[in-house]
């Protein structure tokens, strides 16, 4: 029976990245952390510390802020579809990347031409895959936390001997959405031709207005709702989405024996523990994952 | 020589309150986190474990439902005013009461009545402190990100065995504003009549702007302007503003190894460690402090 | 073209769970955070908000605390195969449960027979997938944090025009470990039979020992050396070895500005960014995988 | 009306050192989180931006490192000391310092000479003031999360309309410790004498043993007895102790509706809110403090 080296990867994490366009007086800032990952044949340093296939971390690190000097950050998917690239190049034993970038907002303050404010938690994100000649493009937002103060019910679950819950028909349905979708195109069939700043745009609003005008019998229904609206609005660019909700639980507190009522009116917002609800919507015959999902975190 | 009970207090923290106004199909959220402590004679509990001066943190969680189900929540300020009386008359033995409020901002979803989203990590806070028949409030904001991509300068500090730093005529400035205003009037003189909402927004918006604004030779010099603007143009309702605002270094990235140049376009984000520049602003003339500051986290 | 409802699983996340085994004077205290989650025919809630298959994620939470009070907790991954067993068999539509605890560890203040000192940051961590009659069972830990002072090298690594990192032969080298262990048998072939508790201690200190006493040329030699280590020392129980790295890095200062030499004393330890290193090491001949790391954040 | 600079003070917040003693082939390290802040005449830095008074916070910084490999850091206390007396000298319009020091421990992995593994949240703190010819040490210990399985009762306290705890003969105890405390000797007083290291470990042993062994009626009555006991034991070294102790609330599960009983068995641990209590234990002929505690994230 032989031990033997498994999957692996390696490379460099969290790089922070702000890169200033500054040609004329208004300003763009762009705010990116970017983690950069090998995959080939790593076999020598595993086994007898060999590292002459080893592109070292720190020469990823510098090629991550020496590119975007040279050619600019502007889409995070096509930055990180660049850095993928070089990386592949870079060295005989590296036969695939992994490039993931995380992009934080900041809008102008007072619309000043080189003073901004950061926008919030939520960020827009892309987990770019190689591997040979292949490309998959995940990107998605995470940590949009939203709420709905009405229109969200839960009832009709079984009851068990350790079911206590009740069943309600008006409760504030409250998550934080980390979203991924993985775009159709591959490096071949037309990766280079998609808008991403716009899409982007559009499956974000086409997933929060989901979320606003869902009534929802229970979190799954809408997260369900917000992946298949999506779907259907991008037929060409979307193969697939998968978002993973906690169900941020806002509980009515119990005012009765202070002789109130609450009508859906004081809720008590809690921590730990909470639900967590998490699903892939797809294509009955969309194009296959490959890769495209490779150690992002997830659920399946 | 004798062993002692010094300066003492005990509530509860961080109770968080979700409050729905529903009176109108357009519903209002207000989102907060509480802590409430009482300051008194509570030497029997420390000594002898005698508790029955202790009014239970548990019923001072209650209390804050109740009161938001009773009176709504409202300005947080009121709402601390509201508490903390509540808890003065709450027991005899309790002369003082710290109500600290953090309010976390929601806005609609596409304008959608009762669907909100998170707005980011800037919150708006608020310290009441009641001693006695006294009343002081403290309010401000806390993790406002803002950065300067240009109109920053830094040169003309000593240099010494120890000096390395390069002067610079342009960089990066990034700070986490944390600011805290100090308003003038004590209950006796009119907390009453303040619009604490408005108040709130228009200092902000100096604060922001005047950070935009400010060309900057030192960070120190930006956060005296800050505070100097709100004291002149709010000269009856704000005594003293106290900031607390971490550099939050950008690095210009050396790409000279790689053939590159870098004019102001390439930063890494740092971490830690960070400058930490911390300073009152307040008048020569303004009312006394008193116990308005006591127990709030700061630098002096 | 349709669209469908892919892999899913929902259920209540970090239930916080302290057992007190109290049958004589001297307690034992178990510290857990539980997350269960459940598989199966769900799509009628996704798709219509039929909940009538959703054991409710409030039901999960009372089950976890309920059949501790029945059955004690004991080893985790046994109280996590009791779960995933009761929860298989409380629905005609769940067909596989994931079930992951991590234990806190508490050691006594003084031996005293009931107050506890929480030992640190480092978690016992197990996650047992069951899908209909199969069970695998991971075992790890998180969160151990180690260093060497010396011992360490890294050089030999190629150099391309990015390449500005020093070779060195004596470096700092710090790591977070996290590992997780597949244990080789299924629930047919004698999970029973383990001694969870003897075999985390005797992998945890194979691991440490080997991390300690290997003179390292790359982390991922190091890396490489722990999983092999476990694999040949428990042949029969451990199936393969998954560990993720982060390298800390430890930056000597140059102190040659201030006229003073460094050698190897003072450093700088770094947050971000930070090199990355990721392997599994596996049995050329060993059980399949299954559903094993399904849904666990990984490299692969 | 003038509006003028009040209190202020700057410096570089969590300089990371890590010093490796290798004097011989065991190496001993030392782990430290340096905060070094400098007050004095600063008006003209915020006034017009004239930074010829203002130590840069990166040579702050430098000198922190550089004092390291010149001196040593051993005691941290004494390290403070010194950075603290260095920067008073270093610019005429510093006229005070303070420096904070976390000190994170570690031991060794199986006795190996170079071989360590991080202890724990907990932390060693001091934070050193310089005032003139003035100077106060204040050290502690941060982070201890301790545990009563029994020995705790709460009962006895006032009812009114918003009541609702039951009274309690036997509860867990939990919190996570904070405590400073002052030593009385001052610069000219005798600090130089002081054994911190041994006087560290025996407080800290105190404050646990006493947690551990007394019966509590309230977390007050022991947060006095441990600074009481610390008084005493220490009657010329100490003069003051101040502790802030979060009341960690483990919930007794009801576990009635399943047809169980849970006699003091099964906890939920809570997250938020939590109780918090804060108090200091004094001499009531004890030395002035005098500056000791500006600063420092307190309650009074």
């Amino acid at each position: 029976m032989g031990i033997v080296l498994g999957p692996n990867q390696y490379g460099k994490a969290e790089v922070q990245l702000v890169h200033v366009e500054r040609g004329t007086p208004r300003h763009e800032i762009t705010d990116l952390t970017v983690t950069t990952q090998l995959r080939g044949d790593f076999a020598a340093t595993h086994l007898t510390g060999d590292n002459s296939a080893v592109v070292a971390t720190d020469t990823q690190k510098n090629t991550v802020y020496a590119l975007a000097r040279q050619h600019g950050v502007g889409e995070p998917e096509r930055f990180a579809l660049l850095l993928g690239r070089h990386f592949l190049a870079a060295g005989e034993q590296v036969r695939g990347a992994r490039v993931a970038i995380d992009l934080h907002r900041w809008h102008r303050i007072a619309d000043h031409d080189h003073a901004f404010m950061r926008a919030g938690a939520e960020r827009r994100t892309t987990v770019v895959t190689l591997a040979g000649d292949d490309a998959w493009v995940v990107s998605g937002l995470a940590d949009a936390v939203v709420l709905k103060s009405t229109g969200s019910e839960f009832h009709g679950f079984p009851r068990d001997r350790y079911t206590t819950l009740a069943e309600t028909r008006d409760r504030i349905l409250a998550t934080s959405v980390t979203a991924r979708w993985r775009y159709a195109p591959t490096v071949v069939g037309g990766l280079g031709d998609l808008d991403f700043r716009g899409l982007f745009a559009r499956i974000r609003s086409t997933m929060l207005e989901t979320f606003a005008t869902t009534h929802s019998l229970s979190l799954q229904q809408t997260l369900y709702a917000m992946g298949e609206q999506v779907l259907t609005r991008f037929p060409d660019e979307v193969a697939e989405v998968r978002l993973s909700m906690p169900n941020r639980h806002h509980f009515l507190v119990d005012l009765e024996p202070f002789g109130l009522d609450n009508p859906g009116v004081v809720f008590q917002a809690a921590d730990r523990p909470y639900g967590l609800i998490e699903a892939a919507v797809v294509r009955d015959d969309g194009p296959p994952a490959g890769h495209a999902w490779d150690s992002i975190p997830g659920f399946v």
